[in-house]
């Protein structure tokens, strides 16, 4: 009988080994495709100087951090939390390893970050997130904004049991129309509106146009500019129709096109323009992206990220522009368990354990880890059972978690042969 | 320039992509032995409910632990804490999941701790620990304690480039010639100053027990007793000249016998007895152990565990014995870096990226692309170089993290031909 509560903390994913092991094979298929693709791994610390975490974040963020707080007493520590993102940590460590990296510099991390939101449903408070992003000095290519997102595209295709799609954007066309419009002043609340315009009626969406004081040619124009989607041969001309001229306008366009063209180059195909998509985070500046499921449209994203030309300028006076994407793997595998929409290949996991090696007595103990050693030196894994138990007991156990197994009694030691067999 | 300091924070261990690569590598390696050896792997969230944590555990610990804390408010949050282990974590994992485990049950777990300790070289407050641990149900054999040990052991072998020798002792004897000596009521003080006893002169622990009250006979019997230590068949006489008759004593010294003589049966040669082995923690119950590089004894223990027989009890009235054993990676790998002691196979990693693809313009960047897959799907790591630079600056820069290069300009394209050349 239990003393205690003995749950997880709320908004934590735990898993029983069967699962844990799905989950591992995620992760390390991520990371594979990460790897292949060039990208180097790093892992900086799960805590972080606050200043470091909120020097560019505010608003929700600050919000959701966690504090830590040593119990002894201790002069030198600053005021620390847990980070709650890899790309924050990633514009520190660029800056301060700077004359030691090579640039571009193509980095992954994977691994947890934490967010002390409302526990629900899929969302957790201590979550993986598996990311990768290319940091330039002083200039970055567009087409490393395709790379990202071909990468963690391929990443996903890997176990997503599933058809994808990529919708892309360039925060710059929605400013250089708000700075047309003469709405810049009220950026931040309009990106914040378009943000969230899919999770409400377009009632609500208009109301809250109108809230802010646009007027209906305006708002109008915005509800128009929102229902642009499709491949950029389709839209060219509506995003021209506006008839914008200023240089951000142009700017974002062109770059939206070069990315999708070379989106194409790398042989994807449903890659595709939409101006819904602005992503909330406030430090992107330009190409944003959103992965969905068109089938399970409820879902949302399951793969974002884009470009920041300015994160690390809160921290260093030279100019670090990078392009990153992430995929949330703790809500991924939650939300693709529950829809089953994990590869049945990747799912066919056997039994952990090759080979349950099983001696009668303590007589052929030493056989038995004799030979347990001579299958691991063959890759297999090998358990040798060494409860005090029956031995239907200990085949009843072994079955649990092994394929197979040997067992040795007198005759085997004496003859040094043994039978391989199934366990059921 | 840097506008604020951004450097990690004190005391966490961050590394350039070179080394992360190697540190990984460990890591891995011992992930391999952990599996190969029927461990199966688990993760626990990193924050626990601070109960859950400090209900064994107090004194030290206790001062060295990481609060944490949500800035938003929130109503079911319970007191938090960031895990300072994982045995502790294991114990609530296996009663609140007893049903659904086999028994014993073989888990591994790699991962990041967190303790608030004094900052100092080779001490990190944020650190890997690579666990294993075997947790019975109201039994467990002690060919377990052995099976820990061995694979512990096995796991530091593939990287460590030094002899070890494997320390070996059960706290039962401890406790029962203290009984015997009726000096239970100062066992605490006791097992504190001969775990201590290496780091001080003589003159200090002899210093110690005086001051502890205890009689000149007592304190002689006490450093010949601490100063037992060889294989089991040259210290058995040792052990029973003290004509300790208690039951403790004798379950402690038979108990150590059977370790020794199945980690000989493992084949490991290098195991002794050891009585000045008591090991810290006070969650341990019978077999203790640490790993020592004999030609290196300044390093301390690189791996240590034992025999806790009642970790669990302060959340279960049911019964969980365990043994575990833990190598604990961040420190570790900062000593062998420093000593030069990682197997020059492991050290001898290459450049991480084995081919970069060189497109000269625009007009072959989809070729490289492609050409890029074409090598990935060969299992190769490949990178494409997208800059904007002049070949030679491309060069150059792919020579820092890749192999070999293949550069495709018109010529190429035109013929489909191309050179794989060696980057120096």
């Amino acid at each position: 009988m239990k003393k205690i509560n003995t749950s997880p903390i709320s908004g934590a994913q735990e898993f029983l080994p069967e699962t844990q092991a799905i989950f591992n094979q995620l992760k390390s298929q991520i990371a594979l495709v990460y790897r292949a693709h060039g990208f180097q791994e790093i892992e900086t610390p799960v805590i972080e100087r606050t200043e470091i975490l909120l020097a560019k974040a505010g608003g929700d963020t600050e919000k959701q951090i966690y504090k830590v707080i040593k119990t002894a007493e201790s002069s030198d520590d600053a005021d620390q939390a847990l980070r709650f993102d890899h790309t924050v940590p990633l514009a520190r460590y660029v800056v301060e390893h700077e004359n030691d990296l090579p640039f571009p510099f193509k980095v992954s991390q994977i691994g947890r970050n934490f967010r002390g939101e409302r526990a629900q449903k899929g969302r957790f408070r201590e979550f993986y997130q598996c990311d990768v992003d290319i940091v330039g000095r002083n200039n970055l290519s567009l087409d490393y904004d395709a790379e990202v997102i071909a990468t963690v595209y391929e990443a996903l295709s890997i176990f997503v049991n599933a058809g994808m799609v990529i919708r892309v954007s360039n925060r710059k066309i929605l400013s250089g129309l708000l700075e047309a419009l003469e709405l810049s002043e009220k950026a931040e609340a309009i990106f914040g509106i378009i943000d969230h315009a899919e999770k409400v009626p377009v009632s609500v969406t208009e109301e809250s146009l109108k809230n802010l004081g646009l007027s209906p040619e305006q708002q109008q124009i915005l509800l128009n500019f929102m229902s642009i989607y499709g491949r950029y041969d389709e839209i060219s001309e509506k995003l021209q129709s506006f008839g914008i001229t200023n240089e951000l306008y142009q700017q974002g366009v062109d770059e939206l096109a070069k990315v999708l063209q070379v989106l194409g180059e790398h042989g994807i195909k449903n890659a595709i323009a939409d101006m819904l998509i602005v992503r909330g985070l406030d430090y992107y500046t330009g190409t944003v992206f959103e992965t969905i499921l068109p089938d399970y449209k409820e879902i949302g994203s399951v793969c974002s990220g884009g470009r920041y030309d300015n994160l690390a300028s809160n921290y260093s006076n030279q100019s670090f522009p990078g392009v990153g994407g992430s995929i949330g793997l703790s809500r991924l595998f939650y939300i693709l368990q529950e829809k089953n929409l994990i590869r049945p290949e990747i799912l066919q996991t056997d039994k952990p354990v090759d080979l349950a090696v099983i001696p009668i007595s303590e007589n052929e103990r030493q056989l038995a880890l004799e030979t347990a050693q001579k299958f691991r030196a063959e890759g297999k894994t090998v358990d040798v059972i060494l409860t005090d138990k029956k031995l239907g007991d200990k085949l009843n156990y072994a079955a649990k978690f092994a394929k197979n197994s040997i067992v040795l009694g007198e005759e085997e030691a004496k003859t040094g042969n043994y039978e391989i067999k199934e366990l059921s």
